[in-house]
């Protein structure tokens, strides 16, 4: 039997949020968590609509899952995220101490890896799926930005 | 004219929350949000309460004190907390480019100065202002909870 809720179809779901954020003029960045091949959260980076910086996809997608699950701990959840998670996101990824995490375009600037942040010892990661559609929409977005 | 409005004042006002939190059987911190001398938000550490890892303290006030203002920015604004920031806050107080951090007691297991996490260029930090009482309010917490 051919498994259609692999790791690519999670992280379409993904880009789909960070396209509703692209149409709203927020920075595209989608999210969504995964339990038993079940999507229990959908999130997508907020911060101008809120006007919040806390706001960015993972932290909305953080407490979304933990509000469905009735804990506080993501145990046995993935998080695929279009992009690699800023200091912030990282930092409440460990505190959820969630089981996985899968992102798709890197972020040399603030991202986790180069601030040289540890996700929990529980955390398993994997990068850079879909890196390019998920680079392509924020590039485009920054473009739109200057230009327009 | 003597200024009642001290940085001692509002870490009093800080450890206040701090105080609520215990009560509510949550690990006590408290932080205020503090502009012109006037006090924006207030909030406590509700990780349990929310059964959300993101609630601590300071991102329940950095959220607070944007909505009062209108703009996610705290120019201007200082953030005043019991205890040393995460991972987590560090990343948001980052974000929020907020002007002045006081806190209160270190944590060197979690704070952000342990993982050399860099605030932003624009905010300046002061610690150790009533740590011995905000350290005591934890330690009275952490023993009630291995000892009931």
């Amino acid at each position: 039997m051919i498994d259609l809720f692999t790791d690519d179809y999670f992280m379409e779901q993904a880009l789909k949020e960070a396209k509703i954020a692209f149409e709203k003029g927020e920075i595209p960045v989608g999210a969504v968590v995964v339990v038993n091949k079940k999507i229990i959260a959908r999130a997508h980076n907020q911060t101008e609509t809120l006007q919040d910086v806390t706001a960015h996809a993972e932290i909305l997608a953080i407490t979304s899952a933990a509000n469905y699950l009735g804990g506080k701990y993501l145990v046995d959840c993935t998080l695929y995220v279009t992009l690699e998670p800023c200091v912030m996101c990282a930092g409440a990824l460990y505190w959820s101490q969630i089981s996985r995490l899968v992102f798709a375009a890197s972020d040399d600037k603030r991202g986790f890896r180069t601030h040289q942040i540890n996700l929990h010892p529980k955390t398993e990661f994997n990068s850079g799926l879909m890196e390019e559609k998920a680079a392509s929409l924020l590039k485009a977005f920054f473009y739109q930005k200057r230009n327009l």
